[in-house]
């Protein structure tokens, strides 16, 4: 496992704390040793996602399992979890949104994590405010709609019942060495322990389903996180199989492609962005592929690759390869000025999160939607390591 | 915060994991800063226990404002814990014993926390055979006779849903660094968090009932434990006192004073053992301070202070100051033969088992008889940290 990921010749960073630079997808690969998204594999994924689909997804590690188990109608699962550290963008939606797509076509379990423990050990919050952050990303995250059978939204803090236990059973198996040669150093105690915590995260629904194929689709940078748990499912006696990974290109923020939003300052669409402000957004901060001068730009045209409101719509926001494709070429010839593109941008976003929060607003009792997708008891107990549990 | 406790001086090393050489107590104390046990405070205690009228309890931390508020009649509390890797032997009885016997002249909350998640990250156990240690570890337990109103038993596996929170709350506040300057190289990323769970135990009374006076009889070697959960109640916005610390001897083992039964081979006398085991230990065992012949003893008198016997008596088992007094002078003597003060020993010893084993057979339901013992809902509301439990 690489231990940092800085590279004087390509001078980019990618790890799960820093994304600096200009990102190498392919030098990536090769640091991380994750195999490239093959066309065949695209192709084998049921009615493709546009993120599939375009290879925003774009690498991944024994995908071609999970694939053969979803063909056979086997148990599959994804994994995609959130930190509750403030509220949910556009970014998140992306994530959301492709695996309630996938669940579709699947009949994917779909495990959403939600490490409130680990956003309070990172982040100058208290466990008050992080839970109020934990409440709207929840609403957010109910309203992307997903099948309440087949999902099941864990709290660290809240389903520490179940969590913790089995961190205990698998942070025997991390040394700290490993942990720190993996996140750096991990200044509280807290931090040391939390990636036991992600393993849990990671192997919990093969722990309540029993051995089968398990997915995560998760930003190039957490992949040592999928690493670390599928050396940890090699090692243990569980019969887990190793859950495979699915690794996305960095989602585009206003500022320019390939940073994360995390990092840097430019305001997030959010989830909750009426059109008036997204338009404003995407107007204002929407970094531009075109030209400074309209002359210039009906002249030369404009580079759709670096043009944030084109990549958000090739990335999640418009569906149609035709569209996508006449407005790459309309833009490039000059003929679609930024400002056109920028406000097609911005209704299609608009229109998305219309819907988005027509369905959250029907949301009105959280605790009793979130109810239907919170683990049973008899899911508990089936997670639970052996020894754990007895004493009821 | 001392790192390391070995001095080349003195020769011998106290820490958490280990404990070896000639134990000086009282250097032990200039090291640790801790205050020795006044006569004073020894009158003050209500009725004292023979472990403290004898200064096996020698120092504490805090041990005044305990006392003042026992004095006052206000809310005190008691934590007392044991990691489950084995059977118990007598010096668990010892602690737990003294910790009834307090809670019935002060009235205080006793909190048992049964460590099982640190036993797994330490030992070559899995989690269900530490599970089986800690059923028999809780007969021994409840065979004691808490009160069972003013006692909990936590178990931190078990109990995850406030013990884990808890253990987040707190884990912030504990820097990878301090951890390693307190208890050395963790090893695994278990270990490393171990110590913030440990701070939840030692805080949880306050957390449940309010801020009050909260004692820990621990021996001398666990003290770095109760120093770290002071220094973060102090840090912390909680309201809660930095507990108080009563410290105690390394209580003898058969093959000799001042060593710690966890980390020799001698056999230990077990909770289970009957009258005849007990004779056969304490008889083949038993480090004798007596002379090699029986003429040399008659001649010089036997050494009381080293013979493991007349410990164990002094520790505890011989309640009435009398007795041991005339033991000594006859044993100084040469009156007193070795071979006789072993039978003694033995027969207070097993008959002090025959009555904690009649109780311990009592227990036929554990399960239920353990749940007069656990948190209540209620109770578990009240000691998570704020925005935590929220979502039922």
């Amino acid at each position: 496992m690489p231990t940092d990921s800085t590279d004087q010749q390509s001078e980019f960073t990618v790890t799960p704390d820093t994304v600096e630079g200009d990102i190498d997808y392919q030098d990536l690969l090769d640091r991380f040793g994750a195999d490239e998204l093959t066309d065949e594999q695209v192709a084998r994924f049921p009615d493709p996602h546009p993120m599939v689909r375009r290879k925003v997804f774009y690498a991944g590690r024994d995908v071609d399992r999970f694939l053969s188990a979803a063909e056979s109608g086997e148990t599959v699962s994804l994994v995609t979890g959130v930190g509750p550290s403030g509220p949910m963008h556009i970014g998140h939606a992306m994530h959301f949104y492709h695996a309630k797509h996938l669940q579709e076509r699947t009949g994917a379990h779909v495990y959403v994590p939600l490490s409130d423990d680990e956003k309070y050990f990172g982040k100058d919050l208290s466990l008050a405010e992080i839970g109020e952050y934990a409440r709207e990303n929840l609403r957010d995250l109910l309203a992307v709609g997903f099948d309440p059978e087949r999902t099941r939204v864990v709290i660290d803090t809240a389903d520490a019942d179940v969590v913790y236990p089995l961190a205990v059973q698998f942070g025997k198996h991390v040394t700290q060495s490993t942990m720190e040669a993996t996140y750096g150093d991990p200044g509280n105690v807290g931090r040391s322990f939390y990636p036991a915590v992600q393993i849990a995260h990671l192997l919990l629904p093969q722990l309540v389903h029993g051995r089968h194929a398990s997915l995560v689709p998760i930003a190039a940078d957490q992949d040592p996180h999928v690493r670390l748990a599928r050396d940890v499912a090699g090692k243990e006696r569980f019969d887990v199989a190793k859950p495979a990974a699915l690794l996305s290109k960095f989602l585009p923020t206003l500022d320019g492609p390939g940073k994360m939003s995390s990092s840097d300052d430019a305001p997030a669409v959010l989830l909750t962005d009426d059109r008036e402000t997204v338009e404003r957004k995407v107007q204002t901060h929407a970094y531009s592929g075109g030209k400074s001068s309209l002359d210039a730009h009906r002249e030369h045209g404009g580079d759709p690759e670096v043009d944030v409101a084109y990549q958000l719509l090739a990335f999640f926001f418009e569906d149609d390869d035709a569209t996508l494709d006449r407005l790459a070429r309309e833009y490039r010839a000059g003929d679609l000025l930024s400002g056109d593109l920028k406000g097609y941008a911005a209704e299609r976003i608009a229109d998305f999160l219309d819907a988005h929060r027509e369905r959250r607003e029907r949301i009105t009792d959280l605790d009793a939607e979130l109810a239907k997708y919170r683990l049973t008891d008899d899911e508990r107990e089936r997670a639970l390591p052996e020894g754990v549990g007895q004493f009821g």
